[in-house]
């Protein structure tokens, strides 16, 4: 029996051990997380081990409500100390959940602490940690240094005024990079509810009234602009559906006008603002070097009731299985044949659609970089052995495992990192495997150069990075 | 190499063995079964093994269909032996099949027989299992006795009058409890031409005539205090798509009067009388504390000449592909936001489906009862070792393993229960191998318990089977 | 450390092992290819390695691209010797790709080298195989010969006048067959550009004009008879989608009458002529006892600038992801309703689709063959160890894996066939395990004449190859 998440947690092979061995001390580049800029400015200790758990985490969250904890002890008025027992009873449910690894790697790396996390125990984990936190080195800012992290691409909205990452860069104490990256959700989401506050966010950050079309793309451009300054090297879009919808500008202006009156649009109208802001947008991306995320397949917002008391990104969200191949083939050769199309990362939320991305990036790739169109790593409820290994075979029978950029926590919380080392030890395993049932050779030396690129210089390389 | 189906079957490591043992003796409760409640009260002998074997099971008739058998030593007038014969040459065919599992469980269990099945062997297992058939022990109840079964749930048209299920209750002699379970699809599937018939037979065992939709609803709510009173606690729903179509009394009524009046009635008009009778329902079911188990993908009787000669459940069924996370998020949103939604099981028969059934759940959990929405054990196509291990990491990712409700046999046969120590086995497994590779610590408390819970205690207390 | 693909590659168990010696000199069948009946009949000896491994191989076009060479050492006007090592530095970065073992079997099989190829080892390797290559042994039938292929089905449009398949007939020096297989995809493809050209020359090639369906019909009628007298007992079809949308022929003929004027086609339009063409055609098969495959889920020439420059079958084809279970189970009905479905093999190029199609077969199966209707092998970007594993496994699971007609190369190169060696150690190492891990006994001589079978005798009898 391998002990209990040791020091070669999930390495079975000494092929494994040694690869990752040569990356585990690679640099984290994690390119989109949904860290608060603010949070990391004002870098403040954090009160409790159930702050830095349960202040914002939907996983565990989700996890607690299936043993059917009451909200009271989630989202509720409970103590923190109860919080954290009712979380403590909850795990020990959960085999074969990465809450239970995240739990105990945070544990283990951040805390020094090998126990199990158990109703038993809880006391005095509560104690432990609470004691180390009140004792410092757990500030944001702390905690990502002590993590390794190079760089941090935060998620943000066209709208933002990016204050935050202005005077993060300019504190020189703080050597991780913290750059903003373009998410132009709200701007794409014409039938949504949100559109028209959103669109008065941006009126006000850019200081001018956006009637038209035409002055929606000026202004968004102008932010690209500003983001540009910020060090901006990412973008992101979450589709549900993908688009594909061609208009003119004409109809566009047509379509717009009517958002703007408070008219409701077709599937079809919102398809084509959809599919040609994104065009819009794509094309200045290709200009920058940016790349361009989609994050297709989450269906958000599920319990209508939870929504109404606790709001989005409460653990509410789900897989859609919307059918996407053809659209997103139609998106991206109409990039491709204008000459524009961005280096891009595809994720998918529904796993059944691993083999459709993983062949679909091989139509577009390009001598710009090795891989320009990468299938992004298992993302949110993939996010787990079953779901990299799954990624990781698709990605190997379909495209070029050497060219792979890698993982991101995708993550609000400042103790997430340590899913970047559950990631690696995941891809040694893989090609440790491959080695020790012959079918690539032991050739460490450029097994070793992988596994350190796959770790952080392929994502620096893609991404533009310089460190 | 491991010994052909020995008492460490499927169990690879010192753990898994140590868990099985924990939970084998636990009692069945086969809460979805298809099993005659006719047949268990009159308890007959049956005459031979191919009765038991192949008077009604789809699932070897599939397999033999596979070989290029002739339908005359299948379903036709062939002899006893000759079908039996006929049986023993295919088995062997069929390695990764669980035919091959359940048929030599059968014959272990039931008949202490540990020879494999095949030409070979064919006739002196025939005269075997019908010596032991004839000295007795093989009728219904003396099976699901000899199998430990605590609770059978069988499935039951609301114009059942559930008067076999009486009869068993009456007779004190037989311990295992038959209870009737609220099946309303032929009340729900109103396009379809069993429609008309079927509402005569609900209109003869209520003695009432039924002319609005007002009327139905009333009807069906004295049915399901009929089945309360027979100690219903579970019901159940084919859907081959999932409808969300809301719609009112009145259009309600409308739809109703055009269906009794014989016109074609659209996709919107179906599926609106589906969703909201399906919500009336649903709604009683939460006030009783039911559990509702939703069946998607079937797609049934595809071959039309075999459906004229032989009828339904013959073997002519496979796996559908619509798409169902929208609709489905959105019908059960429905009755949460009325506050009534009840338990609910979900099964998918497209594995493709996993995942979006196993992050559907975490959307409307509460704290009636932990894991109150379930991902319903892998069914059907997928009641295999297979199907069921990627069911369970699948569960296990996304939700909460130690509050799984398990395994039912789905089936029609009295010789089915060890399906339900295949599942164990498999259980059992799957969590030693957490334990083996360090993924999970080696608390055997906690790890017993839970197996035992996924065995029997955790469905007893989902289901409110007081024993 | 198992060594690097040596004799016992992919075999992990003594079973694994015993059953491939059982298997691997069975003669090849290759019922499903590429190859050009020209190329076979000239037979000239190739140039270099280059035009044997790169000249028209889309997957290893794919591969480069991946790592980011230029089109030029792909596609373009590199010299055959930085063509190859352009691959040789593209290779060692795709573990986990089936590339790496097709080429390092082809090396080890043909050329009898067993280092493997990277930048170090390139030049030796260019060296040697080209010398190798000049050294004779390597035309189109010396290549076929040696790998014990009994039999390939190319795959040809009813429009080919098959002078090259009569040539190689009528060469008795050589003793492989090469069979026509009957592909009227472009028949089917009346909404295409390419429909009025190619009726064009089907028209010249029957030496006939083509104004009414009725006469397409009775052309393509005397295309199978030639295709009949060459030898064919094979047909293909490719759908994107399943089509299922029933018409007569008044509205077939208005359907056919508005293609060859020009007009464009509604969806419903060209599904109706797609069934009932499709349905004529497959009429005619089961007449003749053809085998009728249906490849399903290619999306193809995603890529508009480089089909402009490159054309199709260039490697920018990808996986679609239609809904396709009640098209398809209506298609196949509707002919065995008139009691003329033929033997049909289904394939699917996205494996989410592995469990409808291994449940669509029992629908239709029946006594004329065991598994009349069959479930292809892992096909395409499927086509990978671990394609291959899910394939066998859900056949292994919903039907019968010992009658089982196996593996197609599908390829356009003369050195694929160790793919065939490739799937028969999965095949055998899948058996294997079952055996090893107490699943399936060990019946060595039941399972050494099925992996004989699945290798080529199960196809054979299938299409009726008499050899």
């Amino acid at each position: 029996m391998k002990p209990f998440m040791d020091a070669d947690f999930l390495l079975s092979t000494p092929t494994a051990k040694a690869l990752f061995a040569a990356c585990k001390d690679e640099p984290i580049f994690d390119w989109h997380c949904h860290l608060q800029p603010k949070e990391i400015y004002e870098n403040k200790t954090p009160s409790h081990i159930t702050e830095l758990w349960l202040g914002g985490d939907h996983y565990k969250w989700r996890g607690m409500r299936g043993c059917g904890i009451s909200e009271k002890y989630i989202t509720g008025d409970a103590s923190a100390y109860e919080k954290f027992k009712a979380y403590a009873s909850a795990l020990p449910q959960m085999p074969g959940n990465p809450l239970y690894h995240w739990t105990h790697l945070e544990l283990q790396r951040y805390f020094g602490i090998t126990e199990t996390l158990s109703p038993k125990t809880a006391d005095a984990i509560w104690e432990n940690c609470n004691a180390q936190i009140a004792a410092g080195g757990f500030t944001p800012r702390e905690l990502i240094e002590k993590s390794n992290v190079a760089c941090v691409c935060t998620t943000d909205d066209p709208a933002d005024t990016l204050e935050y990452h202005r005077l993060i860069a300019a504190d020189e104490t703080f050597k991780c990079k913290v750059l903003p990256a373009f998410r132009p959700d709200k701007a794409l989401g014409i039938d949504l509810p949100a559109f028209l506050p959103w669109l008065a966010s941006l009126e006000k950050t850019a200081g001018t009234e956006i009637k038209t079309y035409a002055k929606l793309k000026e202004v968004l451009l102008s932010r690209i602009e500003v983001f540009a300054e910020c060090g901006c090297r990412a973008t992101d879009h979450a589709f549900t559906w993908v688009p594909f919808e061609r208009a003119n500008e004409e109809t566009l202006e047509g379509i717009f006008a009517a958002a703007i009156n408070g008219e409701t649009l077709t599937r079809q109208q919102s398809d084509a603002y959809r599919t040609e802001l994104f065009r819009f947008l794509a094309k200045e991306y290709h200009a920058r070097g940016w790349g361009c995320e989609i994050h297709i397949g989450a269906m958000r917002n599920n319990n209508t009731p939870k929504f109404r008391t606790l709001g989005p990104d409460t653990g509410y969200d789900s897989i859609d299985d919307y059918n996407i191949a053809e659209n997103l083939s139609r998106l991206l050769d109409s990039l491709e044949t204008d000459g524009c199309l961005p280096k891009t990362v595809l994720f998918t939320l529904n796993p059944k659609d691993n083999y459709v991305l993983g062949s679909m990036l091989g139509n577009f790739q390009s001598d710009e970089i090795g891989s320009k169109v990468q299938f992004g790593t298992a993302w949110w409820f993939n996010d787990n052995i079953d779901g990299m290994r799954e990624q990781i075979k698709a990605l190997g029978n379909l495209g070029v495992i050497g060219k792979f950029i890698g993982m991101v926590t995708d993550s609000r919380s400042f103790l997430s990192y340590p899913r970047h080392e559950y990631f690696r030890r995941i891809v040694c395993e893989f090609l440790g495997n491959l080695v020790e049932s012959g079918q690539y050779p032991a050739d460490m030396e450029t097994l070793e150069a992988m596994v350190k690129a796959i770790s952080f210089g392929n994502a620096a390389a893609y991404f533009g990075l310089s460190v």
